[in-house]
C-alpha cells in the first residue's frame, strides 16, 4: 500500500469508524456470539498473496463487528467505561503515524517532554501533591494500564525494602484492602512477594485501618517484613474509597511503601469538590489513575506518579552499551525506559494532550460531572424502589445494586437486563451478589441511562 | 468534537500523515534539539477552555515533528528498525475507534479469536513448533515489548522452579548471554531472582555452551537453583546468534526453563532459508518476537509463545468476582489476561491482521530478503574498504562495523555520519566500539543504503 492508497483507504477508515460509533446504537450491545464462532470464519493459514485492503475492510464488517462486546456502545454500563473520543482516537493516529519510539529522552524528545509537560499539568489540575511534578522530586510516567502502575511500584518497594531491612522478598509483606483491584494481588505475586495480606474492609467496602494495623503488628511478631500498603480511590467492585491518611501514616510509621490505586476514580479529581476523597495524598509514595477509564481517552494510558524518583529509577535503571548517550549521562534529561518495566515504548502521551486541549480542563469538568449526576439520579430510583437495594455509596458513578430476592433475582436481573441487548451490565460479589452499571461511557446520553432503568425496573418487577 | 468534526479532522489527520512520510527525506533524521527546548514551547497549567483542533494539529507542525528523531525516516539505520507501514497504522486506527478491551474472551471474543489465529498463522509460517499453536498445548499471545514477554517467561519460569525444588527466588539463578538484551537482566531482577548470570560469547558474539555449563555446574555446588536459560537468536548489539540446540539440551538436562529471545530476528524466519538459526527450537518453553521492529507492524506488537500454556497461566491467573463469568468457566476459551501481566488490553491483532493479509507471506518474505541483501552489499563495500573493520557476521541485516584506527575514530565517523542529518547511525562496544547500521527502516530504498555507504566511505577517509 503506497501513500496515496493510505490516503484514500485512511479516509475510509475513518468513516467507517464514524459510522460504526453512529450506528452502535442499532446493534446490541453484546453480539450474540459463540466461542470458536470467529475464528471459524478464518483461513487456517496466512495468505501467501496480498489481498486487496477493500477485502480486509470489509472483514471489519463481516467478522469483526458481529463479534464483539462493544465497548463504546452508549448502552455500555458494565466493568468500568473504556472511555474514548475523538480527539483521543486522533491523537493515537498521529502517534501511529510518527512511529517513533521513546525509550530515551534522545529518541524522540518531543515524545519525553510532552509526557512529562501533561503529567505535570494534571498535578495541578488534580490537587495532587506539588512534589509530585517532574519538576519536582518525583514525576509521572504514562505506563500501560494500572496493573503495570502497581507492580512498577511493587518491585520499587520490594528493592526499598531490602536495602533497608535486608529482608528476603519471601518474607516480605503486601497489604491491601479485600476489595483491591486483583492486579494487587498479582503484582504482589509477580514480583515475589512472600505474603499477600487482605484487609477487612468495613460496611461500606472501605479497608478498616485498624485491620491493617492489627495485620501489621501480627506480622512482625511472626517475624516477616511489611513493605507495601496499597490503598484504593473507588475500588473496582464498589468505588469505595481506602480512608488514605490513616493507611499512610501506618505505612510511614512502620517504614512501607505507601501506593494509591485511583485507577478509576483519580479522572474525577479534576473536580475539586470531589478531593475530599483523596485527603492524605502526601503520605503516598505512588498514585496510578487511568485516563483510559474516565478520562476520555483510549486504551491505554495509565499513568503513575511517584513522591521521589530515585528510587523508582534505581530499581528499574540498566544501561547497556547500545544505550548509552551523551543526553542521558548529562542528567538534564529524563529516560522514560527507566521508569517502566518494557523498554520500548510509543508516544501515548500525544493523546492525552489532544484531549485535555480539545476538552479543556472544563469540558472535562463537565463530562464528570454530567456522569456523577446521572449516577446519583439512577441510584436515587433504585433506592426508591421496593424490590431493589442500593448496596454500597455512590461517591462518583458506579451505582452498585441488588435484588431483595436474593443472589438467583439479582443475577436473573443482570441476565434479563442484557439479553434485551440495549444496555448491558455486570455483576460481582461482596457478601452478597450484585449488579454494577457504571455510567461514563464516552456515546451515553441521559435517555439511555433512563432507558437503562427502564430495563431494570421492568424487569425487576418481574423476579 | 462530534463524529462530523471527527471524520473533517481525522481525513486532514491521514492526510498528515502521508505528508510527514512523503517528506521526511527532506528533513534531518535527528531534529537538532536540546533539552528543555519542547517543553519551553509548553504553557505551563494544562488549558481551561477547549481549544480548536486547528491549533492542535498546527502544534504537530510547529512543536512535536521539530523535536523528534523520525524513526520512519528513510535514512534511519540506528538501534534496529521500528517498522511501521500504512495497514498498520490502518490496523491501529480501527482497533482505536473500535475500543473494546480484551481482557476476557467475553469482552471481545473476535479480538481474542483473531489473536489466537493470526498466531496460530505465524508458527506455520515462520516453522515454529506446531505444538506451540493455540490448537495444541502451547500458544501464542501479544504483548507489549520483548521485555514483557521475557518477563512473563521470568515469572513463569520462578513459578515452576518453586514448586519442582521448593527454592527461593534469592537462590534462583538465570543464565543468558553477555550479549543477551538488557531485558534479560532487568527482567530477571523485578522478577526477585538472587543471581544473573552473564555467559561468556565467543569471537562471533554467540553465547559459549561450554561456559554456561560450567556455570550451572558451579551454581549447582554453590547450593544454588538454575532456573532459567536466556538464548538469543539475533542479539541487540550484533545480531549474534546462540546455539540454540546446546542451550536447550542444557536447559531440559538441568531442569531449567529455556526461553529464546528472537525480537529483532524473528520476523527473517518468515523466509525458510534463514530457519537454520532457530534449529533446536523444540527445546524451548518460550519464545519471543517482536512483529514491531522487522514484520512491518507498529509498536506495540510483540508476540509470546510457550511450548505449554499451563504453567504461564497459573502463575498469572487470579479472577476475581467481577472477572467471572460462564464462558471462561466452560474453559472452551481463552482469557488472554491470564497470559500476561496487566489485565486490560487492546485489539493489537488487528493491525497484524492486516499487514499479513495486505502483504501476504510472499510480500513479506520479498521484503526481508531485500533487506538482507542490502545490508550484505553493505557489508562487502566495508569489508573491502581498507580503514574500515566488519566486526562481525551480518546473518540477519544489521551491519557492525569499525574504524581501524581505534575507538575515537569510530565514535567520531559516526558522528560525522549523523551530523550530515541524512542518515543516523547507533554505536556499541563489545571489547571494542562500533557502529551499528540496522537496513530495514520501513521507506529506505536501495539509493539511502547507498547514501549511507557514501557517507561513511567519505568520511572514514578523513579520521
Amino acid at each position: 500500500m503506497d501513500l496515496d492508497e493510505f490516503r484514500r483507504n485512511g479516509h475510509r477508515m475513518i468513516d467507517w469508524i464514524a459510522d460504526y460509533l453512529a450506528n452502535l446504537d442499532q446493534r446490541p450491545v453484546r453480539e450474540p456470539v459463540e466461542p470458536g464462532e470467529v475464528r471459524a470464519k478464518l483461513p487456517d493459514q496466512a495468505p501467501e498473496r496480498p489481498e486487496p485492503f477493500d477485502q480486509i475492510a470489509a472483514d471489519l464488517d463481516e467478522i469483526v463487528v458481529p463479534g464483539l462486546a462493544h465497548w463504546q456502545h452508549p448502552g455500555w454500563f458494565a466493568y468500568f467505561p473504556a472511555m474514548s473520543s475523538p480527539p483521543s482516537v486522533l491523537g493515537e493516529l498521529a502517534s501511529a503515524g510518527l512511529g517513533v519510539q521513546g525509550m530515551l529522552w534522545s529518541t524522540a524528545p518531543a515524545a519525553t517532554e510532552i509526557e512529562s509537560c501533561v503529567l505535570d499539568w494534571l498535578v495541578g489540575a488534580m490537587g495532587l501533591p506539588d512534589a509530585w511534578r517532574t519538576t519536582g522530586a518525583g514525576g509521572g510516567v504514562i505506563q500501560s494500564s494500572a496493573s503495570d502502575s502497581t507492580h512498577a511500584a511493587l518491585v520499587t518497594a520490594r528493592e526499598r525494602c531490602r536495602q533497608r531491612t535486608g529482608a528476603a522478598a519471601e518474607s516480605m509483606v503486601v497489604y491491601a484492602s479485600g476489595q483491591a483491584h486483583s492486579s494487587m494481588e498479582k503484582g504482589a505475586r509477580m514480583a515475589g512477594f512472600g505474603h499477600f495480606r487482605p484487609i477487612a474492609a468495613d460496611e461500606a467496602f472501605a479497608a478498616r485501618p485498624d485491620d491493617l494495623e492489627r495485620a501489621v503488628a501480627e506480622d512482625r511478631r511472626a517475624g516477616l517484613a511489611p513493605a507495601f500498603v496499597g490503598s484504593t480511590v473507588g475500588t473496582t467492585a464498589t468505588t469505595a474509597v481506602d480512608p488514605l491518611r490513616r493507611m499512610g501514616e501506618t505505612a510511614r510509621a512502620e517504614g512501607m511503601w505507601h501506593h494509591v490505586d485511583a485507577a478509576y476514580a483519580g479522572s474525577a479529581m479534576i473536580c475539586p469538590e470531589m478531593r475530599g476523597h483523596q485527603d492524605g495524598l502526601e503520605l503516598a509514595d505512588s498514585y496510578t489513575f487511568n485516563p483510559h477509564k474516565w478520562l476520555a481517552t483510549n486504551f491505554d494510558c495509565s499513568v503513575l506518579w511517584v513522591a521521589d524518583r530515585r528510587p523508582l529509577v534505581e530499581a528499574m535503571s540498566i544501561t547497556p552499551s547500545y544505550l548509552r548517550d551523551a543526553a542521558s549521562e548529562s542528567g538534564q534529561v529524563i529516560d522514560y525506559r527507566d521508569w517502566q518495566a518494557p523498554l520500548g515504548r510509543r508516544f501515548r502521551a500525544l493523546k492525552l494532550w489532544f484531549v485535555l486541549r480539545s476538552f479543556g480542563l472544563e469540558g472535562l469538568r463537565a463530562m464528570i460531572r454530567t456522569h456523577v449526576g446521572w449516577a446519583r439520579s439512577l441510584a436515587e430510583r433504585i433506592e426508591a424502589h421496593p424490590r431493589l437495594d442500593l448496596i454500597a455509596p455512590v461517591p462518583f458513578a458506579l451505582v452498585c445494586f441488588a435484588h431483595t430476592a436474593g443472589d438467583e433475582a439479582t443475577d436473573a436481573l443482570a441476565e434479563a437486563v442484557n439479553a434485551g441487548g440495549r444496555s448491558y451490565v455486570t455483576t460481582a460479589a461482596a457478601g452478597r451478589r450484585f449488579i454494577r452499571a457504571a455510567v461514563g461511557s464516552t456515546w451515553t446520553t441521559r435517555a439511555h441511562v433512563d432507558r437503562l432503568w427502564d430495563e431494570i425496573a421492568a424487569n425487576a418487577e418481574r423476579m
